[in-house]
């Protein structure tokens, strides 16, 4: 539930990154006139989403275009699945091909890989989570993308949560002197803090951390520390999880894991725009 | 070899999208004098690609902080490497930690991966190209990124260079048709001609391409190309290219082999920021 | 700790408005390189607020400026006190006057009236708090002033905190099923529900709301709401509040008190620079 | 009359400031069909400026909203009145409410303002002007609420009228000298000058001034400097004018009085969104 | 083909440049609902070009504008000529004028003169092109009046071509060298090489360029070049072409002829919008 | 005496028009670190103007650069004179070579052809204008030339100036109404009105216009209008002035003559840089 601008915006920008002042294939052998159907299909299997984006690339590029959605954001899609059509001014389909499937490829991997770790943890108590590591300029598109794959969003920017790391509290002095310098300033935010071993995990808990992040813990620390703060805060596991150790790591009760891969390394989903 | 203010303007958004109204955190626990040097580590080997963006990070931020580079790009950088050193007001350094380190991630992994394909092909005639299937807004720091690793750079955009797909030759009736319309109305570009069988290419080839894109074929036939086209004509591999199999394609003679893969699908390098 | 960017993109459109293509005046009656000496003066007494965001105006107009400030944000300034000196270009000093005075009044106003109800209250337990009702484009600074004037910061937009009204509750059906949505989706916010009479506030404290709003509710019903949740949940005063009724309601032993005035109705700060 | 991109820059640029990546309470609380009316209300008596602004936040928002303006600009309206009624997406609505508000209540403050002090001068032959002391980047906006309460608009910026101050004269030695200056440059402008005593005042007659502004004088000093010009320029009223004193400085016989405070510290006129 | 934002972007910084806060004269003397029809006519023989850019201003303005082109871009129009109609409201026709002429009568200016130099040079081989030498931030503008006028583009800008100068050989050592060190690392461009000797153009020729531009040579060396070269290259004549030398230089059987002049020494054309 | 920004956005975009994502031909011949000297040489005799945009231009894209002015803008050079020198990084020389020829050639073009009209109407009273028909984007900088030339400045856009023609009278009923209708609601400004006819002439006069623009009338009815109006208003000489007509036009007495061609028809100087 954004303003269409921001989303406008940075589909203007891929657009002139790729045509600047036009395409001079197409110039000189494209009559102006000259109609088309396109239709945008799955190469492979994966989890769609951003196809609605594809809408926003033709809208500014012609509002003469019309844009058929086939499939929706979420939907496992299978090999040669027609996703979506475009009908219009050739020229214009050919303007919008590579800058909306950039981004359709993108985003639908991310859901895909979300959707992979999400399904990993089935069964257990743990909600796959992702974190700020996302591409440059398109993070509102990429944490969409996460949910559309399942996944739940961590705070999205270092203004919107207060998570207390390493540094604040040596800067303070101890993780109590953290907690109380913001509960005496802030007092509308839940207080994340993240530490890395249990005695720090201790301190946390006795300080009165609303949600205590276990960074780079193995499974079994993880699973001492879910004993240990008896339901009185949120658990949050982060740093080197991957779809081999997330069942572990969910097994242990803790209530989210926080995925950086999702969003920093997920391999494009493949799709193809094809002229009819 | 750009104008500053365009690497200045993607970083300043990218910060923009992280910092928003303010690090909630960090103003309320760091002092605004306090001091810090941190370090740009390396978390496990990769080619380092982008380290000077970091620098226009900080600057963006705080003109006050001294960032030093302690690795050149290009270098294969071992775990636990320096790559570079900031300096300067602590805040200062907190706020610019995740979006320096999204862009190096990013840009190494792309570096990496295409340093992969480009070792793979070693002693062949074969160099690796890059494609528009880049991440919005991006391109060019992923194009210099692709440079960095090895690999040659495909055109920019749609304005920088002539290809002709099979779109552009069915409306105009043969590919003949579409090069001498092309040479009738741009003389300065070469002229390349995507083909996807033995018979295009032939066509392309009479019809006197510059350089002709063999699109999803097989090393067979891509062998058979070289043969036909007897160094008369650029040949360039394209589609479906892994890890896998470009040593194969490159075997058969030809000159170019693109690969999406390199900017759509590589995965981040591990860096972490420590402040010491 | 916002970056600088924001800043300096606010001054250079409030510049832009009062200059235009030039200060037809000056260039016609002051020599290019006359040099002058300026000061800041309070004509009234008030909390300053906002000096520093004068040193970006004139660094935007001319690096060549000397800009000192003499009192810092927070001081309770007297009339005829100096604030700060700017010397230099006389043409850059009296390019920068009224833009810099319509910012530096403006946010003076806005921490001399937030003082104005932060005195009210001292001696309880209340604190004050700004509200989404600021002038539009002016938030981040105007939240800041706030915060000089001793008060506290409410979420900062829609983004950043959840605050559920009426129409949301009408929608889901209930208080308790607008809290299980949320906390079905979103789990490291508090959640703040806002309620208008007291069976509402019963309905929103059994239902589990992190913190709960009385909405023009009069000091006795408040009161009741005090002492109902036990301490159990935070609860905010807010809508009607004046410098007249204001420790009345903080009396009733109310957390926080929201006051949509301190933005949207202060009085300028009388202000002016004086060239000398 | 200016073009529509002005307006709509500076509406965009509030609803970012106030919506960020979302509004993350109604994204999980309202359907994204859900529709609702909605009605803009007086909760006091004000003079409406602004309303069609409004309409811009919503045009930004969801094109698909239907916005009926039921009062005019310059409306005296009553409390309890509906301005305005809008019907479409529920969360469109909910988006918009701040945003438009904010500009709306201001906007009105403004021209409200501006009206009590017009009708203070009734009867006489005093016109009332505002000043360049205005909210940054809102000039446009609030010169316009000026002439919605019956106000005349000052020069808007320093582009667009003459005006010699102390500084100017002091720096080319006279004000004839000033004068001079200007009219060897500026063949097509009115030349005002500002003067704080009868003496200057006598001097900016004599060399020929167009309009001279008496700057902080008392009703005394202005009586004498209206009988002392003979209607041969014209005479406006400036510095320390109030709701108390305006009528006194009105029947001098000064052609106009300008007002900082009708900009700068305007209360904000009270209005509600209701939702039906 | 560009992206419409591209020439959007432009017309609204020119229409901001014109307009500003608003027309201060219609505003006072035309009524809001005022409606008229005007057309573009013609007050002198000229080649037109950029008719439809003046649907752009309007459309900016007030999309209730309705605006009939009633002659192509390319056409020879005599005075008199009635070139467009628009009609709709006064206030919007009068905002959008001046903005509307300022770009049709340039362009056309462009495409006038270009045409003067292509009939000159009618019945050899010789095609006019442009240079880089455009007006700023109007490149993409004027290079199509080029093309309206019948002349052909050379390349965009530093990005999309390769031309190596006197520098470059110099900063490498040899025109051979330069082009090798091309050749290295770009794969896909031609090589063109400036030179203004004899002596140059052979090495340039043995070195393999693939177009040579001769600089300020006579007409005599042009054509010694033209024997030389045997149809091997192409041969581009540059600097100093007139109308008046332009028919001999294409005499000599040089391919291209490029011309600074038609862009950057272009009489606007005659054009006034009449309001009937 | 702009604001800085006003500039530089402007130049930043005409470097990006011309530099794109880089410099293709010199990142690969000429070294990061290679220096040069470079010298702006005329090469014709012109009235040289803009010579500190050239230091914009290499600001914005190498701080690193020196820049040094040898002549002043106003100053007639001659062929071969020395203009600038500028030295550093040979690549950053490079890339703002063109677009600082453009922006000088063009601005040294205007103030040498205003400087024509200029001589032409020595030892008259009458003074040469422009008009608003300038380049889209550049008026700020060309408005600039024509000072530098001797001309003088009419109204900056529709915003600053009162200027009432044709299509305002016709809607009001009469010259006398127009007028009246304005000084009603503008008190500052001085009020122009256009006329074609004596007769209209007449009327405005008698309506109390302060300055008439006498609209492509001959010679011999300026003289008239000139007798007519004895003094008591402005008179301004426009539409259709040369060099040729232009001095017959002064010699009636008219006060300012106007030239569109000073801005829409100037060749551009002939100017270039020569690297050592």
């Amino acid at each position: 539930m954004e303003i269409p601008s921001q989303v406008s915006a940075f589909v203007q920008r891929a657009l002139e990154e790729d045509i600047g002042h036009g395409d001079i294939t197409t110039t000189c052998l494209i009559r102006e006139n000259a109609r088309s159907r396109a239709a945008y299909i799955a190469k492979s299997d994966f989890i769609l989403a951003g196809i609605h984006f594809c809408n926003t690339v033709y809208e500014l590029i012609d509002p003469g275009l019309r844009f058929i959605m086939l499939a929706k954001d979420g939907t496992h899609v299978r090999k040669n699945d027609i996703l979506a059509k475009v009908s219009g001014s050739t020229r214009s389909i050919l303007l919008g091909e590579r800058a909306s499937l950039n981004i359709l490829q993108r985003l639908s991997g991310v859901a895909t890989l979300t959707m992979n770790f999400v399904k990993k943890v089935r069964g257990t108590k743990a909600k796959i989570f992702d974190t700020r590591k996302t591409t440059p300029c398109m993070r509102f598109m990429e944490k969409y993308a996460v949910r559309v794959g399942g996944g739940n969003n961590h705070r999205f920017g270092l203004f919107d949560g207060i998570l207390i790391k390493d540094n604040h509290i040596k800067a303070v002095g101890s993780t109590k002197k953290a907690i109380d310098a913001i509960r005496g300033r802030n007092h509308l935010s839940k207080i994340e803090v993240e530490v890395n071993t249990l005695k720090a995990f201790t301190e946390a808990l006795k300080a009165g951390a609303d949600i205590i992040m276990l960074d780079n813990m193995t499974a079994k620390e993880i699973e001492q520390a879910v004993n240990m703060s008896k339901g009185k805060v949120l658990l949050e596991a982060s740093g080197g999880i991957t779809l081999d150790n997330v069942r572990d790591i969910a097994k242990t009760g803790v209530d989210f894991i926080s995925v950086g891969a999702v969003t920093h390394s997920a391999a494009a989903a493949d799709i193809s725009l094809k002229i009819q």
